[in-house]
């Protein structure tokens, strides 16, 4: 690959469905801190990587200590967070240069595989944004309050031809692109990345995720991912 | 409680998902076969629980040698499953008498706790359905044959109000209510036993699921839920 590897780590939140005073970016993980565990296992996959962190602003300076303490060596850039997700995500791109691959990651997904990210890698050689999915396998409910704050099935299009898949992350694409597609207006309708490449007409391809390669929003995530590192993935 | 507990289990699958031969409710979890974790778990819970296990027709034969063997004998009738689910699980309430509670579970869902069992059973003291539901975090996409197979983001109706849950099961019912529910006709957007209780006008009600208690269908969620027997769960 002649292009260089970016990770954008996105980890903007501060915490509060954990129920804990520290965002769940800085929880301890099995001794680590989850997002240094995220950011380790693509430092891990591309040495020589180098990775924009985006955290909430007044997180920055216990991120640094952090890192210093730890001796934490990656090189990094560490960008406030906007007041979305998407703002947080342009204001991550515009210290990536063009000209390169990015990886935009949840900075509480700890647990991607070494293997996928080089699966990965190898696709974005000849694809232009790449998005790993795992097919859902629960029934999907819709909160919805004209039912009086009921669940209602999912509508699926057409029960025989379509299925509901999950999109995880780390999601790829050539910088200058993503870039390009994050200097459009911002629309709530964009759920992720690929939603913003998609409407600038970035084609899309898909790869298969990983089932525990989940997304720590609860206690019980931490707990399952405590399991996961002790069980499936050497570290 | 004054109702009888019935457990209806449903495993009429013939495992083609996993690769293996083996249906994956009879493939080993730490030395005991899924559907008989499933059971045990919910025997443990309700002692004096009566069991309608649904399987394929031709694998009755071998579940009736394997719980021999191991001396399971919690009191089980066996159904062979229908051409869908919903006959499957219809098949299956035949045999379970009005004025009971019934929980409807999937075969491959060994992990879910006796705490969510008894909390669940003793709301249905009050309820006339529950369903335990889970928050999706992951952007859900919907494969549409229209975009050339591609994928496209699952429009969310509301997207400041409005969110995505995924039901799992044990979904609990008053045994003469849903086996009304069972006695319409098939449809083919029922997703799951909820659906066809709301078809029916039950007024259901939602209990927090739980993260872990996941449906086993690839060999990855084999070992997922090795980990989590090992770390979450005491036996």
């Amino acid at each position: 690959m002649d292009r260089k590897f970016f990770l954008v780590a996105v980890a903007g939140g501060r915490g509060s469905r954990m129920g804990a005073d520290i965002p769940k970016q800085f929880l301890p993980l099995k001794g680590r801190a989850v997002l240094e565990r995220t950011i380790a296992r693509f430092a891990e996959a591309f040495p020589g990587l180098s990775v924009v962190t985006v955290l909430p602003k007044e997180h920055i300076s216990t991120w640094d200590a952090y890192c210093s303490s730890r001796g934490f060596t990656v090189r990094q850039s560490i960008v406030p967070g906007g007041i979305t997700r998407f703002h947080s995500v342009r204001a991550a791109l515009s210290k990536v240069p063009d000209g390169a691959i990015v990886a935009i990651h949840d900075g509480v997904r700890p647990l991607v595989s070494v293997s996928l990210l080089h699966r990965m890698a190898e696709r974005m050689e000849t694809e232009r944004a790449l998005i790993p999915v795992v097919p859902v396998t629960d029934t999907l409910k819709i909160l919805d309050p004209s039912e009086g704050g009921g669940l209602v099935t999912a509508p699926d299009p057409d029960p025989l031809r379509s299925r509901f898949f999950a999109a995880q992350t780390p999601q790829m694409f050539l910088s200058e692109e993503i870039k390009a597609a994050y200097e459009g207006p911002f629309d709530p309708s964009f759920t992720d990345d690929a939603s913003v490449a998609r409407k600038n007409n970035i084609p899309l391809s898909y790869i298969e995720g990983e089932r525990y390669n989940i997304k720590i929003t609860t206690p019980e995530d931490l707990v399952l991912a405590e399991a996961v590192l002790n069980h499936l993935i050497p570290e």
